[in-house]
């Protein structure tokens, strides 16, 4: 039996809420052979003091040594088979600007990019081209028409954007249209099945199209197109658990792997912890289960940027208090995967993991919050799509299996 | 391939002996923040010295966070993907009284209540009636006659009993008809699938057969069934493994599953662990596997009794030598599942293991035998089901898989 399927038959109700904050790209490496990670170079001792009267361990996103791209990590901590869920970059693109994407939708990301005067791109991200430049762009190309079809478009942020397609017979196994590399032209929409030629015309259209709109700019004078993808139909997240849960994320495509599952997304100002955490006080009483998303710890680690990223862990770990007076019965403080600075990348390594619950957790000897600590941790080492059920079991909120 | 499957592909004979030691609820928490668990606590110096001399870890009974019931729990220690093979608890009780359970039979537990005036519930167990006043009962409703069906009841303890019926078409999915609360009256038996209706009839007829019999008890005036089940037809422990197994256990419900797998089940006088582990040792030599029950160390969990717990524990230790007599080539000491007396019922948290195979066994820094030193053991954090490979990998009764 699927566990997650399980984990709704022995679903219970109680009262007892959980915060799971996620640190993206928590895991990481030494910069050099007997250092610390950044984990365990950064001053937590929020963090220490929560692992000594908690436990940890290890948490694997995929299967040993396969590195995780951000969305399938992320239906991991919710609870889905990565292997079994597959969601496209598209959808999580479009669904976290607000997007619809329903069943039989095609969603792609897309990127403004710079073209030399043969065509050639010379900039795959158009300059890193600020979000107050891109937004016009993007308000021009909503203009495209194609009878019988329906396409919108929205700006993400900087040179990125997010485009769905609506129509009959629409199929999304498309190639992406990024080359990967400058000094070449931007691919044609290739369909992956033959049923997609339909669909792969159609989008070819739409890149048409968009060249006159785009064609006097300087920087963004191209795009390239990826991650074509339709609605998974994922179970829900609040029927699944029993659970009323709410996401609070500054980056679309965590917002929107959050409503895929059918989280509600919280609006608020700012981007820092400090602005995350505040924002959910007040909304609080209305939800037992948050998702808490921290961008920086993985932006600085793709950076190779090690102090900073420590210097982010520490941000969070200042901010704590805020986490705690919500009281939680049960907190989880984890990564999605690892991103370590040395390798300016999301790696395989497996994922610290913190778990923190007063009344049900057995603890262990943690004196802290590292990568060496939770490698000998209480919880051992196990497959990310468990923590759920670990969540809702130190929360009172499953029932005995068999008599 | 199903595990179970491979390890009987690869079985070897072999005259080396196996003792697996079940302490039930063995696992569990400290009272207090920072505290020890009640197998932390317990002074336990022959435990400790097979620790030093063999390994530990951790067993995951069914999934992370998946809180099991004895049933389960025990299909999971005897190898058995307790996911795959669900074994109701009435047939583990009328099993474990003797009772035969053919497939197509369906069994229940029964529990004898008091009513009041109106047929509501004023004690769901009838004053916990003692043996001695619940067996003549018993035999009264073995009196009980319906045309074209058998049924056969027999007493298990105190105000619990066990019910076969037996006949043509019969069918197992029937609901509970305990209200789980007193203040109501005992529930009819519904079918749960349109084809146990003719079973539901006839379950009904015989509690209205029943209600002459008791109508003038005092204390057991009424009853609840529950646990409606069939033979599950696990395959064989002796031919999968190649082993001949005998059951140690008091209750009948452990000795139920024992002989739902084929185990031979020991009868002797006491309760005591000192008497289970002297009642194997005449007969020791006629098997080749010993499964021993403990009840009582999760009877004290179940009571909150954090002390006691760790007293039964104590008592098994000081009594180990009896088994160390039989010179088992493996010994296994764990529970089925966690019951820490802090939640006074069982617990998702992974179970003690020690493992002693002084030929075959890898040591690793294990100084004793608690939850935080399996939680660092030699042999890590993994599921129940694994464990019955480990104790003929150890006993060398598995072939190399390939050449």
């Amino acid at each position: 039996m699927h566990s997650l399927g399980l984990l709704t038959q022995l679903n219970r109700p109680s009262s007892a809420k959980i915060i799971l904050l996620v640190l993206d790209g928590l895991g990481g490496l030494p910069m050099q052979s007997g250092g610390a990670t950044a984990l365990e170079a950064a001053a937590t001792p929020n963090l220490d003091r929560l692992a000594q009267e908690g436990t940890t361990g290890l948490t694997i996103p995929i299967l040993q040594g396969v590195t995780a791209g951000s969305g399938p990590a992320h239906l991991a901590l919710f609870g889905y088979d990565p292997l079994k869920y597959d969601v496209g970059r598209g959808v999580l693109a479009a669904t976290g600007v607000g997007l619809q994407v329903a069943s039989g939708d095609v969603a792609a990301r897309g990127n403004f990019c710079t073209l030399d005067n043969d065509g050639l791109i010379t900039d795959r991200r158009a300059g890193r081209l600020p979000s107050e430049a891109a937004a016009p762009l993007v308000e021009q190309l909503d203009s495209i028409e194609i009878p019988g079809y329906t396409f919108e478009i929205r700006h993400v942020r900087e040179y990125r954007f997010a485009l769905v397609a609506r129509g009959e017979g629409l199929e999304s196994d498309l190639a992406d249209t990024d080359p990967q590399q400058v000094g070449l032209a931007p691919m044609d929409v290739i369909p992956e099945k033959p049923q997609s030629k339909a669909s792969a015309e159609l989008f070819n259209r739409w890149i048409d199209a968009s060249r006159s709109v785009l064609a006097r700019e300087p920087l963004a004078n191209g795009l390239t197109l990826r991650g074509f993808s339709t609605n998974p139909e994922l179970p829900q997240f609040g029927p699944s658990y029993g659970l009323n849960a709410v996401c609070v994320a500054v980056y679309p495509m965590y917002k929107g792997a959050a409503k895929l599952v059918g989280m509600e997304i919280l609006e608020f100002e700012g981007e820092d912890p400090a602005d995350e955490f505040s924002a959910l006080g007040p909304r609080w009483e209305d939800f037992d289960f948050a998702f808490i998303h921290i961008k920086a710890t993985d932006s600085r680690g793709e950076d190779g940027d090690f102090e900073g990223k420590a210097a982010v862990i520490e941000q969070v770990d200042r901010e704590l208090g805020q986490l705690m007076d919500l009281e939680p019965a049960v907190l989880a403080v984890t990564g999605d995967h690892s991103t370590p600075a040395r390798m300016r990348s999301h790696s395989w390594h497996p994922v610290p993991l913190l778990l923190w619950a007063p009344d049900t957790v057995r603890p262990d000897d943690s004196q802290g919050f590292g990568e060496r600590i939770c490698a000998r941790g209480g919880l051992g080492t196990f497959p990310a799509k468990s923590l759920m059920a670990l969540l809702l079991a130190h929360a009172g909120r499953l029932n005995k299996f068999g008599a």
